[in-house]
């Protein structure tokens, strides 16, 4: 499907359940975006979960979002259930204006939803030619280090500043050594996972992704893994009012209330302390690439220069979709 | 050694070297606190490499640490080469005072040198009720991913809260699998190496912590561990006007010049956003600890809760000193 009718399709589909235009066009890109950048357990494999959301009454399609004023850099944002999406893109946008004004932004977010990949928030800031940190918790998926019982999310740690070249320095990596999209969209397509990246709940290995989602995935380096997901799970659940300590509910599987997800958001100029940041992190980079590389290796990345080489790619492309997809979004339009 | 003792003995070597008396106390306070939270790779092993520096005149004695006002929540510190220890603690008091004042705190550092540990710093910002994070750069001991050779330092992530607790939640982990000081106490102390955390120059796996340290440590999680460190040498090195991309020296071996590490201090106030933040953090720890446990764990610890086990234990005990490092001491005295 051609990418602008791709994006067409699903703000049909989103006006259709109750989402005003502008807030089905952000959604729309978000969703389309994830496609693009491969991050395809963040794109349209999403659809129907926030469609049947909006329809069961725990995404609220015609939110009141509330910006309160903490100071000229922080602010804080009841998203009153709002698709995560919309929370997120007013967010980002706050964020961005408050550090402009002042310096530095700090925007805390509760009463949100899952918002796709942290990432494509960041990239806002930096063409704005801000550093950006992010936070969000999710589901629990990761057992804290010493229990068996998964609690935390896949709570990601998002940095992002301007590289000084086109593709922006986006760091995006989840907690999880896999991505619980990539299970899902494994799932889904019934692929299988590779080993040792997930356990089944009696806590045994596992491939089977559905056996993954019920069970419990694999934080990275153990306690150091597992502190981090915790101190993810304080800035944007404690701190901010969202809900925390394994409280998020599963988007796809528990209905029985919104999500209340909890975002953090900070911001700062690139050019408080300094006056040649561009020079710098351009200097910065080209010394990491002219490193000697391991064998078979031609280029160094930085992080999210492989992300935007694919999505610069597949904009000239059409985006395939599976033939599960594709019945889902039939479905959904009719 | 007695405790008070072993502080005094501290103090009297670093003011011989030209320290004046309160950082040689600041100074003196850290290195025992790193002994008493058993970090012995940033405690006593240290002295003598800052005594070395001074006489090397790389450490500057005397420094005119100034500090620059840029908003009334963001400052720029140039520590004059000072002993790290110092720049360390005029930083987190500045960022410490500018969230009291503003709600947050963004306190950069240039022209400073190895302060010891960053919990130890994220304590201080905690015992006043602030949340921090913490950032710092270091010699080169891991390599960027895909790369053969190691550019980034062991670049530790802090993250700090008030626990609702006696023991701060206090995060410090570093991105190697392994801390730089831990290899640098077991060369000294002649112990081997755990297997699978250091490569040897050549790129072999080694348990030699002196082949290690002329080698690569290796990083957590892959590309993950190398996008983190990644992050962490941009936000303390880039941003700051310290060195960065590999040209911080090793404070043991290149008595070259200078280190000029950059430190990135982020502080905020816990009531930003909710109201009962105490009662929120009590219970998403209380709710991580009522969790099944692995076998043989009796309790599931938040990172920071071990190491104030430790240091409230050890503070009643004398501080064991290695013949080596006794001999050192006595040289440094006299």
């Amino acid at each position: 499907m051609k990418v602008r009718n791709c994006k067409n399709l699903i703000i049909l589909i989103l006006k259709k359940f109750g989402l005003i235009k502008n807030h089905a066009l952000i959604s729309a890109n978000a969703l389309v975006n994830a496609e693009l950048v491969g991050a395809y357990g963040h794109g349209l494999s999403r659809l129907k979960m926030y469609c049947d959301r909006i329809s069961k009454k725990v995404i609220n399609p015609k939110p009141k979002i509330k910006i309160k004023k903490i100071t000229q850099s922080i602010s804080l944002i009841d998203a009153d259930n709002s698709i995560g999406f919309v929370a997120a893109d007013v967010a980002i946008k706050k964020a961005i204006s408050n550090a402009k004004k002042t310096g530095i932004g700090l925007v805390a977010v509760k009463n949100s939803g899952h918002y796709g990949l942290s990432g494509y928030y960041a990239e806002q800031a930096v063409k704005k030619n801000l550093v950006t940190m992010i936070y969000t918790n999710a589901p629990p998926a990761i057992a804290p280090h010493g229990a068996i019982k998964s609690l935390f999310g896949t709570n990601p740690i998002c940095f992002g500043t301007p590289s000084g070249s086109k593709a922006p320095f986006i760091l995006d990596t989840s907690i999880s050594i896999i991505n619980r999209g990539k299970i899902r969209f494994a799932a889904k397509n019934k692929l299988k996972l590779p080993s040792g990246v997930a356990l089944d709940k009696s806590g045994k290995l596992t491939t089977d992704p559905n056996k993954a989602l019920r069970g419990v995935q694999l934080p990275i380096a153990g306690f150091r893994g597992s502190g981090l997901a915790w101190m993810v799970d304080i800035l944007s659940g404690v701190l901010t009012g969202g809900n925390h300590a394994g409280r998020v509910k599963d988007p796809f599987d528990d209905f029985s209330g919104p999500q209340n997800i909890g975002h953090l958001f900070i911001t700062f100029k690139t050019n408080l302390f300094v006056k040649d940041y561009k020079n710098r992190i351009k200097d910065n980079i080209k010394n990491v690439k002219k490193l000697p590389k391991v064998k078979g290796i031609k280029e160094i990345m930085y992080p999210g220069q492989n992300k935007y080489k694919r999505y610069t790619k597949n904009l000239k492309k059409e985006i395939k979709i599976s033939k599960i997809i594709k019945k889902e979004l039939e479905f959904l339009k009719n």
